[in-house]
């Protein structure tokens, strides 16, 4: 069954997406817990971090790209912003889909979470 | 001037290191925030996510299958854990080598900081 994410990548529900391209999608967070948060997904479908291999792991990497071209479009590259992946439970993770969450627009804490 | 991770990697400073391969180098960080809290670095110094390029990124995908491995063998990849990554005075980066947080052992709480 298609999660909630790729629904998203179909158009099937809505979303404010603020980037997109071949490789990976972002889109506001219904939820936000600052000023800007963004989610940003690969366009293949990976449950969680554990099922990452060699060849998905670039993947990763477009994820980061295109995290730090949303923080440069939102003007909060230079103040800062964190970037937080959850896996499984105890990680807080809810959709079964990796999704990498860019935080910004406010000082972020620590402990982070 | 070398950061004070190139100079853990450079074994010229101690650290409890987990694990390492030829990219990337993982050690405990020395104020755990979770039971299980370690810092993964690529060896190549990055000073912020915002240096990252198409060259880069992909050793970002690497520090994540480190993560993945760290977190199997520390028996915490089924119960879950998060990851962290701070860009910034707002994202709380203090080390200006780019590194990647494993939290782990615990349930992690939201918003991440």
């Amino acid at each position: 069954m298609a999660t909630l994410f790729t629904r998203i990548i179909n158009r099937e529900i809505p979303a404010n997406i603020v980037y997109e391209n071949e490789k990976v999608l972002a889109f506001q967070d219904i939820h936000p817990q600052a000023p800007h948060h963004v989610l940003i997904i690969p366009k293949t479908e990976i449950a969680t971090l554990n099922d990452l291999d060699a060849s998905t792991a670039p993947l990763v990497g477009e994820m980061f790209l295109a995290a730090k071209e949303i923080a440069r479009t939102l003007g909060v590259d230079q103040d800062g912003y964190r970037v937080v992946m959850n896996c499984n439970r105890d990680g807080g993770q809810t959709v079964f889909h990796i999704h990498l969450h860019l935080l910004a627009g406010r000082s972020m804490h620590w402990p982070p979470g």
